[in-house]
C-alpha cells in the first residue's frame, strides 16, 4: 500500500473514526491538500480498508469570479469520476470593515454551510485536509499577531464541528502530511489539483508566512514545520490541561446559586491560575469573551489584590465586576 | 529625571532589589545595554535615588583577541571615570566540539567569575544589561530550535545565580528596555560603548534572528520585540505554575522511603500532567535531565500504559527505570 495510504488509515483509527457503517463529508477546496485527502480515501475504500459514504463539499465563497467558479467545477468534476455525491454552496457576502473580519465571516458562513449538509447526509464528521504546514503556519501567524499562549494552542486533529452537536470536525492529515506529500500524492495520480490556497486565507499576512518567513526558519532548521507543528500541538495538550485544573478552581471558589467568586479562595491560588479562574468565569457569565482583553483582566486582578469592598471594574456593554463583602460578582445592565 | 532612569528606578523598586546598604556586582561587557545601565545607576547614585556599592565586573572571553582586550579596557575605563570599583577575569577555554559547547562552557566559567566577585564583596545580586531584545531574540532561538514548551519560557527577571545559594541574578532592564534605549541613552551622555554583540553570543544563528528575521518580523508587526517578549514571560509563569502542580502530584504518587511511583496513581492524571511528575521524578532521581530526549520520556509513558509487568527502559548512562508489581523504579548500575 501507498506509504500516503497506509499513514492516513492509521491516522484514521487513532482518532477512532468509524470505518464503515458511516457518511463522512469531505470538504473540498480543489488544492492538493483536500483532493489528495479525497483522492486517498477514495482509494482506501477501492482497496476495501473502509466502507464509508463520502459527500463531497465544496463551499465557493465566490471572491475571485472566474477563478472560484473553475474551483467548483473541478471539485465536481473530481466528484464525479470518483463517483461520489457533489454538495455546494456559495457564500452570501455581507460587507466588513477589516479584511480580518471577512475572514471570520467567511469562516462562520463556510462551517454554517458544512454543517448544514453534514446534517442533510446523517454525517458523523466534516474532514478537511489540513496539513502540518497549516498548524506551523497558523502558529506562526498568531505568534505574529501576539496572540498571548492560549492562541497559539494550535488547531486540534478532532473536535466537534459546533460546540455541543455531535458532528465532528477531524483533520486526519493534520499531525503527518506535509504540504510537498500531497501535492506529490496528487501529481502521481495525475489529479491536477487548483492552487486554492491563493483564496481567502492567503491574506496579506498568511502569504507573508508561507513565502519568506518559513523559508528563512527553514534555512535556520530544516524540520521547521514538523518543530512548530509539534510545540502547537504541546501548547494545546497543556492548555486544555490548564484549563481543566481552572474549572476545578472555579467550582471550589464559586457560590452556587449566586455565581459569585470568594476573594479569599481566588487569592489563595497562584497567579496564572486565579487568570484561567477568570477568564473561565467571565466566559460562563458572558457567553464569551468577547471585546475583553488584557487590560481588563488586569484591572479586576488589581481589584481583588486591592481588596477594599465595593469597587467596580467596568466591562464593555455596560457589565460590571463588582467586589463586595470579599466576593466578586457580575452585573450587567 | 531622564525616562530611561525613571523606568529603571521603578522597575528595580518593582523587582524588590534594595535602594541601599548593599553592594550590586553589575556584570558590564561594553556594549551599549550594559554601559548603559552602568551609567544609569551611576547617576540614580548621584541623584540620591539610591545608595548602593556598585562593583564593576567584566569578564574578558579572550575569543577575539585584541577586540576583546579593547572591550576590557573601555570597561575599565568606564568603572574609573565612574569612580566605580572595577573586577576582571579572563577566560581559560577548553576544548569542545561544537560551537554550542563552546557557549555553555564560557556561560559557565562567566557565571562562576560573577559568583566569586559577588562573594568577595559581600554582594547580595549580580545585575545584567538583558533588555527585550535579548528576551525575544532568545525565544526566538529557541522556538528555530525545537526547544519545546519548557524552552519557550523566557529569562526571569530575578532568580538564583546559582540554585540554593543567596546571591541573586537581576535583569532590571529585561522588561522594559529596548536595544535603541539603551544605545540612544548612551548616545545622550557621550558614552561609546563597544559593540559587544558581535562576540560570543553573536553565534550564526543568533546574528540571523537578529538581523533577518527580526525585521522580518517586524514588518508584519511592528511591536513584535515587546510581543514576543510577554509570550515568553507568559509561557515562564505558566510553566512554573504546572511544575508546582507537578511536584504535588510527584508527592502524592511517590512512596516516601523508596522513591518508586504508583502506576495507577500515574494513570489517574492527565497525559501532560504524567509527563510533568515523570520529569520532576527524573530530575530527582538523576540531578538532571541531560542526555534525556522526548524518546525516553515516550518510552516511560508506553510502560506505564501497556502496564505488563517487570519491563524495563535503558536511559543513557547503565539508568534504567522498570515497572514491578505496579510500581515504577529508578536504578542506576
Amino acid at each position: 500500500m501507498h506509504r500516503f495510504l497506509r499513514e492516513l488509515i492509521t491516522e484514521w483509527r487513532r482518532l477512532k473514526l468509524p470505518v464503515k457503517d458511516a457518511a463522512i463529508v469531505v470538504a473540498v477546496s480543489g488544492g492538493a491538500d483536500s483532493a489528495g485527502l479525497l483522492l486517498a480515501l477514495h482509494q482506501l475504500k477501492e482497496k476495501k480498508k473502509c466502507d464509508l459514504k463520502f459527500i463531497v463539499a465544496h463551499f465557493n465563497h465566490d471572491l475571485r469570479g472566474d477563478d472560484s467558479d473553475k474551483d467548483e467545477k473541478f471539485v465536481k468534476k473530481l466528484a464525479k469520476k470518483l463517483e461520489l455525491e457533489f454538495e455546494t454552496g456559495r457564500w452570501k457576502k455581507t460587507k466588513t470593515k477589516t479584511a480580518e473580519n471577512l475572514e471570520q465571516s467567511a469562516r462562520v458562513a463556510r462551517y454554517e454551510f458544512l454543517e448544514g449538509i453534514a446534517e442533510k447526509h446523517q454525517a458523523m464528521a466534516v474532514i478537511t485536509g489540513h496539513t502540518i504546514n497549516d498548524q506551523a503556519e497558523t502558529f506562526l501567524l498568531r505568534l505574529v499577531r501576539g496572540s498571548g499562549l492560549d492562541g497559539l494552542g494550535g488547531m486540534k486533529p478532532v473536535r466537534e464541528l459546533t460546540e455541543g452537536k455531535s458532528v465532528l470536525l477531524a483533520r486526519p492529515m493534520l499531525r503527518w502530511a506535509k504540504r510537498e506529500d500531497t501535492e506529490g500524492f496528487c501529481r502521481e495520480f495525475n489529479i491536477k489539483y487548483r492552487n486554492d490556497k491563493m483564496n481567502l486565507d492567503e491574506t496579506f499576512s498568511r502569504v507573508k508566512v508561507r513565502k519568506k518567513l518559513l523559508p528563512l526558519l527553514q534555512e535556520m532548521n530544516p524540520a521547521i514545520i514538523e518543530g512548530l507543528a509539534r510545540t502547537a500541538m504541546v501548547v494545546g495538550t497543556e492548555i486544555q490541561e490548564m484549563d481543566r485544573a481552572a474549572e476545578a478552581h472555579l467550582a471550589a471558589v464559586a457560590n452556587l446559586n449566586t455565581g459569585a467568586l470568594d476573594v479569599k479562595g481566588l487569592l489563595a491560588l497562584a497567579e496564572p491560575v486565579r487568570m484561567r479562574v477568570l477568564r473561565q468565569w467571565l466566559l460562563r457569565q458572558r457567553g464569551d469573551l468577547r471585546r475583553l482583553d488584557m487590560e481588563h483582566f488586569a484591572a479586576v486582578e488589581r481589584l481583588i489584590l486591592k481588596g477594599t469592598g465595593g469597587k467596580t471594574v467596568e466591562l464593555p456593554g455596560g457589565e460590571r465586576v463588582t467586589l463586595l463583602k470579599g466576593a466578586l460578582t457580575f452585573t450587567k445592565t
